[in-house]
């Protein structure tokens, strides 16, 4: 008979907190152990029997203990289990980020997002919780509709817009819907976001990379694939617009082959020179479809997205949605129709465009005489190095002043040496102190 | 040249206003349409010459037009798109919302849940709205880790705990790991969900069903299926525990062949007449994952959902949420861990708790002589028919009176007559006129 060690919190009344210390010993036994009868357990523990005998009929139950009162109970065959703590890995802080993509979310518009969800959960129909469309609900899917329209130029019908997690899972369902219906092979800019090959393999396509120039994508070389991923308003990471040219011959090439063109529009809402260029989509919502996100504009983790989707394809991309995940979370989609409707959305990305508009005139002076291309849009910046630079030293080298960015070469092979330096996600307060540390490290990397 | 019917909104500037506008005409216009000269048009507006000129150079930018102010303004070739304009098309209201697996939303802790937001907001790090580990943010996890423990008997560090999209998300994450691992056939109740073969299906695995009897699922039949969904706390539909028997046997075979299985714990919170019955996650972590969520006790329009992963898949699993959708909503997780660790949660369980089982006592006597079973937990019973009654028939006259609800043959083939009646769903307020409405439909069902 083992001495069972029972560790009983009554907090949580006697027979819980019974039940709780018996299993946990009971993992601890080897199979078929023979307990204690259940008036000898509750004489030791100074409870009721019948409190024991409950436990121990609710661990029977629970497959934890077989047997009953008559037999003697004993633990089961089948408890024992490998150790399964496993220590908690936390990535390492990074001290200055200049890492591209990401934003400042120090500045997030916490009291409008308050207002927004109090507006929201106050006034919903009780219905609003419950299991909705596919497609996220049909308010937030309007007025998205119409902000896209007016500040990306995009053509949709509500009933186009499929809510999402995120541009990843746009580009997940859209590369997946077209896998089904039969496209072998999906095109996808070199460099790029890093992450678009992998996720075009694991849709069972074939991914095919398409060079970039001066003038954006290299649209000549899709060839015979079915669809391609574009960056039109500003190529990521070189930020360079598609060429007006480019955007015909792309046009062209789709409505000719019958494939498919899936713009992102990561970063749509910042451009600090001259007017943002209008979307892909709003030329051709036939053959373009459309993907966006509050990412880079609030926050990345609030996992915010959206798919504008050719109507062709709508009734695919549904079920691709609806098998992957029912709906993304309604309460915070209705919570960014509230802030979009209230005019507080456009007042926030105003003020980040010209918070980052600084940045970047900041980051420009910072670097002094280098090659700095990709500054009218976006978040990053692209900083040649001399050809016989090693991209991986300089990172190094950056890395020991606390700098953290990444080298060209990790959006895409064979592309010569530079730094994609993202001045977006320092938080505003630590920018001044994140640029001398760049600055210290590009003079200790001698550039 | 055409006459533009501009229609400029000054009220967001004259320059954005006419781009708007243009874009509009544009698309109206055949290709290869001249339009007025830069100085006509601003003329006719009454705008600077220069303002004109600017939005025809954006345009030309976007691809709407060709052409400079020597050969004059041309439209572009490839504007034209067809009618994109849909009806939104809205679910028809249910009077009596009788389907199951639904709760009431209707008392969704409003305040709790602001409050809960707002100690995030204010309290956390900057990063915790940046981009995340693909499993959810740590502290979120740590949380769970600790409820499941403590409420469900499950056993798993922070680290094995994905937070995903639902159960929904869960289940498409597991299988589809086990189908890139080489397993090719997956096992399932049947009655269960009804969702679940197709999407068992689109992870390419076989779906194999298994019967169920009177103690839960028959696990006898698994076979040399290399997974297994299970509802061990209450068989969905039906209600019925997983007897311990079958849970010493189905542990038996996963551990024999390999196997893995998936434990949907959809609604373990609810249980009226006794103890709750532990998970069977936590009598063999090494090979049970278990899959849960706040769909029915808080609400299902959140998504906030977990997938806890035996050791050896973790990584894997991992992967395929990352290639997915990188990850959930953060801010949502977090303010469902703070709900948690104030004790809010478990309150608000507490007295939904409360609510149901009064609604269950209700439905028993609303149903009379009939023979009801699965009532011990759970949103939902199921009511068997007469052998000769068709199901179909029944629902009909039901729905004549308002009452919407499914028949057993939606949750699988080859089923005796039998009705499936969730009590969660309707609002409390409208629960007692609800009850009347089916016992009218039944009446006149003559059963």
């Amino acid at each position: 008979m083992p001495d069972l060690h029972l560790d009983v919190d009554r907090s949580r009344g006697v027979r819980a907190g019974l039940e709780h210390a018996l299993r946990e010993a009971i993992r601890a036994l080897p199979p078929a152990t023979r307990l204690p009868s259940s008036r000898a357990l509750a004489a030791e523990l100074g409870v009721a029997r019948n409190t024991v005998a409950e436990a121990y009929s609710q661990l029977v139950q629970e497959g934890y203990l077989t047997g009953n009162s008559g037999a003697g109970t004993q633990t089961a065959g089948a408890t024992q289990a490998p150790a399964q703590h496993v220590a908690l890995v936390r990535e390492p802080r990074v001290r200055y980020d200049f890492r591209p993509g990401r934003p400042d979310v120090s500045t997030f518009p916490v009291a409008a997002w308050h207002a927004a969800t109090r507006q929201v959960l106050n006034t919903r129909p009780h219905e609003a919780l419950q299991y909705d469309d596919a497609r996220g609900p049909a308010y937030a899917r309007a007025v998205l509709a119409s902000y896209l329209r007016r500040v990306r130029g995009v053509q949709a019908a509500p009933d186009q817009i499929i809510l999402c997690t995120g541009v990843r899972q746009a580009i997940g369902l859209f590369t997946q819907t077209l896998g089904r219906l039969g496209v072998r092979s999906f095109a996808y800019e070199r460099p790029g976001q890093a992450a678009i090959p992998e996720q075009v393999k694991r849709a069972g396509l074939e991914a095919r990379p398409i060079p970039v120039d001066k003038h954006g994508a290299v649209v000549e070389a899709l060839g015979d694939a079915g669809g391609v991923l574009l960056y039109p308003a500003s190529q990521f990471p070189m930020g360079v617009p598609l060429a007006p040219a480019r955007r015909t011959e792309v046009l062209h090439w789709a409505r000719s082959t019958g494939a498919f063109v899936l713009e992102d529009d990561y970063d749509g809402e910042f451009r600090y020179d001259r007017q943002p260029i209008g979307s892909l989509q709003g030329l051709a919502p036939d053959v373009v479809a459309y993907a966006g996100s509050a990412s880079k504009t609030l926050a990345p983790g609030l996992r915010l997205g959206w798919l504008v989707v050719p109507l062709p394809l709508v009734d695919a991309v549904i079920d691709e949605k609806t098998w992957s995940d029912r709906h993304s979370d309604s309460l915070s989609q209705l919570t960014l129709a509230a802030l979009i409707a209230s005019g507080a959305y456009d007042r926030y990305v105003r003020s980040s465009r010209l918070r980052y508009r600084r940045r970047r005139d900041d980051l420009i002076r910072a670097l002094g005489n280098y090659r700095v291309n990709g500054t009218a849009a976006g978040l990053q910046t692209v900083v040649d190095l001399p050809p016989e630079q090693d991209e991986h030293a300089v990172l190094r080298t950056l890395a020991e002043h606390g700098v953290e960015t990444f080298g060209l070469s990790h959006f895409g092979a064979g592309l010569p040496p530079a730094l994609v330096l993202g001045y977006g996600a320092q938080p505003q307060h630590a920018w001044a102190p994140a640029l001398s540390a760049l600055a210290a490290g590009l003079r200790s990397a001698h550039l």
